[in-house]
């Protein structure tokens, strides 16, 4: 039991950590890696680094997408994977993905100090750009793997400035057919991501550790409502067709749904509200809002979709105003594999660590993961759930305690 | 009965009409007369001319108000007035303030060639800045005549670079106390304004003229609801307090309030709603949103203000978000004086015009002075119900009905 515990190199994982944070597109300690950009790439070739120095072998997909492999006794079996992403959003910190990328790096060294050899191969996966910040959409290397985000899809991405991502991957040396990113089912035998929580639970509760069980998703909808406008005083209230008075209806319909779907898992947002003319004195004649649904559980998710859409539909008839609805996406939420979770819960008993079973409310590489294999997440805690800000922390003992729980499960997962 | 119609120079007054729009500071058929400005200045100039043409006495007050006096038989008694204003906004048409300034003109001089002496003098008034174009409040000259705006507010008036009326009028020539443009009660024994509908009514119903016997005013309210942000997914539905589903209950209310209020003519609107952060997968945290709500009856529009602070103070308590509410503006609706709205009712029989009685929905001087002395209107039909449009139109024969209608009011009145 303590020998894993004594196996696992904290104080040269944290030296690598920090070592990581200084490349950076910003002054240190603000840490700002934007997908391909040169603090990208850096950061990419120092992992590479590492993990050749860890006789691990290095491969990268057409998009970026990096493999690094311990070959098992058994080359023939489908991989046990672990990882995380390296990409940061302007004015990050630096724990966010990279404690799942190097603390999964130093758990398969973990398994080499201590003289292991696992029957299925182990792999570390470094994926491209889980954070939005240069194409507008999240976990782009994962979709692309899960073939959520199709090629096709994936050559319309653009930056602020219009370069696409093929310009930005051949730039960064990435070649290669996009079609080739997307894996066969069957690729990972299972995958399970190491990461800081990003909200404060674990910490303020007490655990070391948390064990997730499903990962929440959301659909996002965009809604137009188009009455009738006019001049605040001249239209008189009975032949009003205001589109704000129906927006209301909509954004309470929303809610009563969600709270009302059985499981407090549901939530359902409005978060923008743009009115015109937006004038003091007329009459709203167009509003758009966004709508954001999250749940564990897609068919419930899919409810209140449901229900909005049948307030809009009598919204619409007894106000007289048009309604429309674009889908903007619907990403599946996950729930995570009990085989991981079992081996993951055995991990933190062994390893005397106190852990709950939790949801994942914000999504990760894992969601996409999750289309194409067996998976499962392991967040640490992190200092009063600030994340994506330079004063993001996670301490020593929790990255350790992660680390060692997520070596003995993947060597129980690839024996 | 004749008489009258005959000593009415259309023609003359249709000339003087389209001379005025061609003063202005875009290309006619574009009228764009911003108070003070060039246009405004030679505007005032032209009308000025004709008033001395016609034999009348020109005077001005300290913020350009113009009184254009045919003194009476009985120069002691308080003066009938009629009068508007002849600032134009940006890219309007030739009608608005400029038919009730120069058919007031024509009104007076048509008594004059009838040669009739009035028992009363009778003075045409032109408001300064109507509009609220260049300082962002509407009815400057007439507000200040009644006092509902005070010289300190009025000094604190900026245009949208910073320069003040102190130092617009003092460009324009207007020099003096700004105290002494309040008048007393009693300046005028009565006041009548000519205007063109603004609205569709007349026209489509067939109406030569409208008489005005209320004038609606608008009470306007900022209301800020400061709520909890967060996260769209991380944030549970128990726990939130959703700044925009408290908006939506406020908005929702305010619209039960004013079609309740037992009177077609309560109006409530929420014109804006700013959210805060804005984005799809946040919680917002601060909504703004506007009240503009118009009734004829002060007393029924304070009831409709007040059921919107009891509608907040229960949203506030229920779910836990602060809303702060602040009056922007509260104007007098006017009832309009039923003397002189029995002397345009006989005069529009004489005539032999179509009438009816209705509502002003939109502010006018009238309101304002009808704060110092028993005000009426009298509309004409304008097509299609087009203002503040380069395309806004009143035929010489709906112009001819109303100048008509006003000198036989005016003769009366001045008896």
């Amino acid at each position: 039991m303590t020998a894993f515990a004594s196996a696992v190199s904290i104080d040269g994982l944290m030296t690598e950590l920090l070592a990581l944070a200084k490349i950076t597109e910003a002054e240190p300690p603000v840490v700002t890696r934007v997908v391909f950009g040169e603090a990208d790439l850096r950061a990419r070739a120092f992992v590479k680094g590492l993990c050749a120095d860890a006789g691990l072998e290095v491969t990268e997909d057409a998009v970026g997408n990096t493999f690094a492999r311990w070959p098992g006794s058994d080359p023939t079996l489908a991989p046990i994977a672990t990882g995380s992403h390296i990409d940061a959003i302007p004015n990050a910190g630096l724990y966010d993905g990279c404690v799942g990328v190097l603390g999964g790096l130093e758990a398969m060294r973990t398994l080499k100090r201590l003289g292991l050899v696992p029957r299925r191969s182990i792999e570390l996966v470094v994926f491209t750009a889980e954070e939005p910040t240069r194409f507008g959409i999240g976990c782009l290397g994962s979709r692309m793997m899960a073939n959520v985000l199709t090629p096709e899809q994936a050559r319309a991405l653009r930056d602020k400035e219009g370069s696409g991502l093929e310009e930005w991957r051949a730039r960064a040396g990435f070649k290669g057919d996009l079609a080739s990113v997307a894996v066969a089912a069957g690729r990972f035998h299972r995958f399970v991501e190491l990461h800081i929580e990003q909200g404060p639970y674990l910490e303020s509760e007490g655990y070391d550790a948390g064990l997730v069980t499903h990962i929440a998703a959301p659909a996002s909808q965009r809604i137009v409502i188009e009455g009738e406008g006019g001049h605040a005083g001249g239209k008189l209230m009975p032949g009003r067709k205001d589109a704000l008075t129906a927006a209301a209806e909509l954004i309470l319909a929303l809610e009563a749904a969600a709270k009302s779907s059985g499981a407090i898992d549901t939530v359902g947002t409005v978060g923008i509200c743009n009115v015109f003319p937006g004038a003091v004195n007329s009459v709203p004649s167009r509003v758009e809002l966004t709508t954001d649904v999250r749940d564990i559980d897609g068919a419930r998710r899919d409810r209140v979709l449901d229900a909005l859409a049948a307030a809009a539909s009598a919204v619409s008839a007894r106000r007289g105003v048009a309604i429309a609805t674009e889908l903007i996406n619907a990403d599946p939420p996950a729930t995570c594999d009990t085989e991981i979770l079992a081996a993951l819960e055995e991990s933190a008993i062994a390893a005397g660590k106190k852990y709950k079973r939790m949801v994942a409310r914000a999504y990760h590489d894992s969601s996409f993961v999750s289309c194409i294999a067996p998976t499962a997440m392991l967040f640490i805690p992190c200092r009063g759930g600030v994340s994506h800000r330079p004063d993001e922390y996670a301490s020593p003992e929790w990255i350790g305690g992660g680390v060692q729980i997520l070596a003995r499960t993947l060597a129980k997962l690839a024996q």
